[in-house]
């Protein structure tokens, strides 16, 4: 059961994000997957509840009889609270948060070239990442390189339309300052990447800042406007485009007791205290792992315990003593941009070229479907060769809210 | 100027609706092309009218003042003033349409797998296209291969909800019936595909009813209701797919006269007859050819007389005489599957696999960028050796009228 006909790809979304991939080939259709196993089936649909009583699951109001249930129904972007990041923040858990990223980064670069209000036309080109982890470095990395090598190449000049009353489309081409691009990544803590070391961290710092990313460390959100971010220090950052990296929340069908950050807690077989045919997988699964903390929110997490649950059922079917879950450590990847990134598993810590290279190699490899896989190293290869970002395809126009047209209401980044 | 931020290949549309090829490899970007001619620059927005006597364009509310205009704003799907054609019908003339399609369809399976009502089911599964010009011929022919190939492993088993009150999820894999599954192609005339010759029209009908296309001659639409096509005979096919390749009509911006079929008429030079500052070319442009004809809506027409009317402006530049138009007849094409085509060139007629290695040569020839050719070359030679569709991801799951659900109102085909 799945509210989508496909499984996603979550690492790679920041790259459909910043116009590096098409959207379908970080996606592979369920069916698809099901054709090879001919005992299974497939029900697109919202899970909405479990009674675990009569072991029922309901599919938009349609009831599932169930002899074991897996969930494994993941998380969706937490906005603890904070007013104006359900409203005015873009996301980045589906498809369709990050082609609304590349939408939103492409109609905000048309819009500054038309706009004859400077202090408008800072706020269309000031990107705001709110978040320091994985997701929010490397979509700071990717947005970073757009504005190197894509903003000099698609808006040459500088020249901005004039500011004399009715103001005219200038005749002379009309282009960006780069300077007057800025992409700004708002950080609680006081440095990045809070599961990496402390070098690998520093690393990713100064390729950040090389890139021209500007990073504001100890700095909290407090609210977020229609078009601005503002912070606990009383600064605030004229912007149209905030992106919340900053937290997730569990997401499960209702009836299943919940612990903290909505996560679902198990015993070590990855079943309910309460009730043995209900497991949980992955990043909704809140299993302690080390000191307290529960294992990291993480694919490699996912891929073991999904795993591991469907066989504890398969041993109780043939009345074999369930095991308990030992995670593997697979070590943590992130990338930066070309031939940077950051790989560490134990004492192991790589930079650069090898751990660009180690990531790539990964995440093809856990891509799913040839065609797929085939695709993307294409389009990489691509990248990599021309320095280019080629899905640069506007698919809807974002209209930004200004006092003509009426502020729209972004969807929720629920 | 142009309301998208890319240029779209229209021909290879109908494979992005079928699920064959991402959306974005029929794109490209306008200012990657522009990135060659430094003394060109665009403007991404709505041309709403033309002021011929102050020479001024207006985009969205600015005046852009123009030394020569040229105009190419091409043609929207036509409805003919038939009641619920704008309001029900899926068009095929932009990028939206085609994900429109490919949602809906993919929608449409997933939800007569749920449904227990027999006549609502059908009502799914049947996919009408109105048209038998190249457009709704070549989407008949995908739409076919998809029925054929894609269906049996996407859905095998054939087993439907129990249609007892309340109906149960059924505990067997379900599956779809190839016989429920039914793609009806609607057309006036008594054959298919008008500008080709005879033989290549009864080629053509051959191979779709070989692939279970329903060809239904000598009918015509009177009205499209949310659940049924109704025809002037009387009959009414019940679909929530009802797909509108039968016309168009030209789009340009206030202020120029049009003629029949919302055209512009030019001089040979291309210029209007009363203003030879303004220039038309492509499907907009009425020129006549031959027997009281214009120029058929056809990209070499668009290509040739786009460059036509740039050197007729280049040699007034230049004090030279204007040149009349004269069109090279390139032929027509058009594909129907699997090494199936016909091909007409003068008095050279083509079937089968030659005339379909020459489409595809011809269309990966004309489609712009190293990047999108080979991405749509990659999916081509998947396509051909596993005979799948491998875009077959749900964007935006389509929500189909019932008492339950109030009726959507689509937007309209323009």
């Amino acid at each position: 059961v799945d509210r989508n006909n496909y499984h996603l790809f979550q690492p790679l979304l920041y790259q459909v994000a910043s116009a590096g991939l098409e959207a379908p080939q970080i996606a592979f259709p369920v069916r698809a997957f099901l054709r090879k196993h001919k005992n299974a089936s497939f029900l697109m649909g919202n899970a909405d509840g479990v009674d675990t009583a009569s072991k029922t699951l309901l599919v938009e109001g349609k009831p599932i009889a169930y002899d074991y249930l897996l969930v494994g129904s993941g998380t969706r972007t937490a906005d603890f609270g904070l007013p104006g990041v359900a409203q005015h923040c873009l996301g980045l858990k589906d498809l369709d948060d990050a082609m609304r990223i590349r939408d939103r980064l492409l109609s905000a670069c048309e819009e500054a070239l038309q706009t004859t209000d400077p202090i408008r036309r800072q706020a269309l080109l000031t990107f705001v990442i709110v978040g320091g982890g994985p997701t929010g470095v490397e979509l700071a990395g990717a947005l970073g390189e757009i504005r190197r090598h894509i903003i000099p190449r698609d808006y040459p000049g500088g020249v901005y339309p004039n500011a004399a009353p009715g103001g005219v489309y200038p005749n002379a081409a009309p282009g960006l300052n780069l300077g007057d691009v800025r992409i700004i990544l708002v950080e609680t803590g006081d440095r990045i990447l809070d599961a990496f070391s402390g070098s690998s961290a520093r690393y990713a710092e100064n390729f950040l800042k090389h890139l021209g990313v500007e990073l504001w460390f100890g700095e909290r959100v407090v609210e977020i406007t229609e078009s601005a971010v503002k912070l606990k220090s009383g600064k605030e950052i004229a912007t149209f485009t905030p992106i919340w990296t900053a937290g997730v929340t569990g997401v499960s069908p209702a009836g299943l007791p919940t612990v903290k950050g909505g996560r679902i807690a198990t015993v070590p077989g990855l079943h309910l205290v309460s009730d043995p045919s209900v497991y949980v997988a992955g990043d909704l699964n809140w299993l302690e792992w080390k000191e307290g903390r529960a294992h990291p929110q993480v694919a490699p997490t996912a891929i073991q315990q999904g795993s591991f649950a469907a066989h504890n059922i398969l041993r109780e079917l043939r009345g074999q003593e369930k095991l308990s879950f030992k995670y593997r450590d697979k070590g943590s990847m992130a990338t930066l941009g070309r031939a940077a990134a950051v790989t560490e598993l134990g004492n192991l810590r790589i930079k650069g070229f090898p751990a660009w290279s180690a990531w790539l190699a990964v995440h093809l490899y856990y891509l799913v479907g040839f065609r797929n896989r085939a695709m993307v190293l294409g389009n990489w290869a691509y990248s990599y060769f021309t320095y280019d970002r080629a899905v640069r395809v506007m698919h809807t126009r974002h209209v930004f809210p200004s006092p003509e047209n009426k502020p729209e209401t972004p969807k929720a980044t629920s």
